[in-house]
């Protein structure tokens, strides 16, 4: 199971990651104990120019996983098991990517998230976006835990 | 006529901002003058959780409606009439996003571009995302013209 299954259905509609978006691109990451894990697999349509993945699908993989990431962090660094419900749902304060190299369409693009700062405010998570084996984008996310205006109304929080 | 409709057909496939991608967003860049504009109306399952939208396509369209600046700047410096044939394709070195507060479903959303920094290696555009004359987000893009790498074997360049 993924972090991202763990989050109320209410929190499960992103297009990026969630369950219930039946458009979505449902990002999964899974949690080793020490970092954050997914696999895509960009559909023909998701490209930049022919032959090469599209930055903006690029970057919103990067959001996805490094919000699933700090939420299963900071469930570990309170003491709960990530992979156990209700895992919290944390917004993207700042979302910084720099796309090293080109990333060829065609691989399953693997990525790795690593936690590197993690206190009540707020998660720091780096992101390296591999294609066959090679970094081709590094990303640097801001993560926060959701704020209280974007849950009125919703059955969570 | 926007920017991206001037891109070489083997550059027009842009899941973000490509007229031939069936499946793709169309972002669409003008040019006043001085600044890039755009407009996009998010679909319903581009949410980010309920009544709110993707963090992710806000950077798709920050993304794509910056490189289609850079384009009509560098077009403009080089004495060229940006809206002419053929626009230069750049691709996103880096994207920096500060998502300043959640961008609402509903309104159509509405960026302004302007590049900061024009040479011949780089352009830098600053962007404002609006909602409802509220500016939720602002991005930082570095483009670079698209190196040789990506465009062997196309009918361009």
């Amino acid at each position: 199971m993924a972090i991202q299954d763990h989050y109320p259905d209410d929190f499960a509609h992103c297009y990026g990651c969630g369950r219930l978006n039946a458009h979505g691109l449902h990002v999964q990451t899974e949690w080793t104990g020490a970092e954050g894990l997914a696999r895509f697999h960009p559909r023909p349509e998701h490209m930049a120019i022919p032959g090469f993945v599209y930055g903006g699908l690029l970057a919103s993989l990067v959001d996805c996983h490094a919000i699933g990431t700090a939420a299963a962090a900071a469930m570990q660094a309170a003491g709960r098991r990530p992979g156990s419900d209700p895992a919290p749902r944390f917004v993207t304060a700042a979302l910084d990517v720099r796309f090293l190299k080109p990333t060829p369409m065609g691989p399953v693009l693997v990525l790795r998230a690593v936690a590197v700062e993690v206190t009540e405010r707020k998660v720091i998570v780096e992101v390296s976006l591999l294609a066959d084996d090679v970094e081709t984008v590094h990303g640097r996310v801001v993560a926060a835990p959701i704020p209280a205006s974007m849950i009125r109304g919703l059955a969570v929080g």
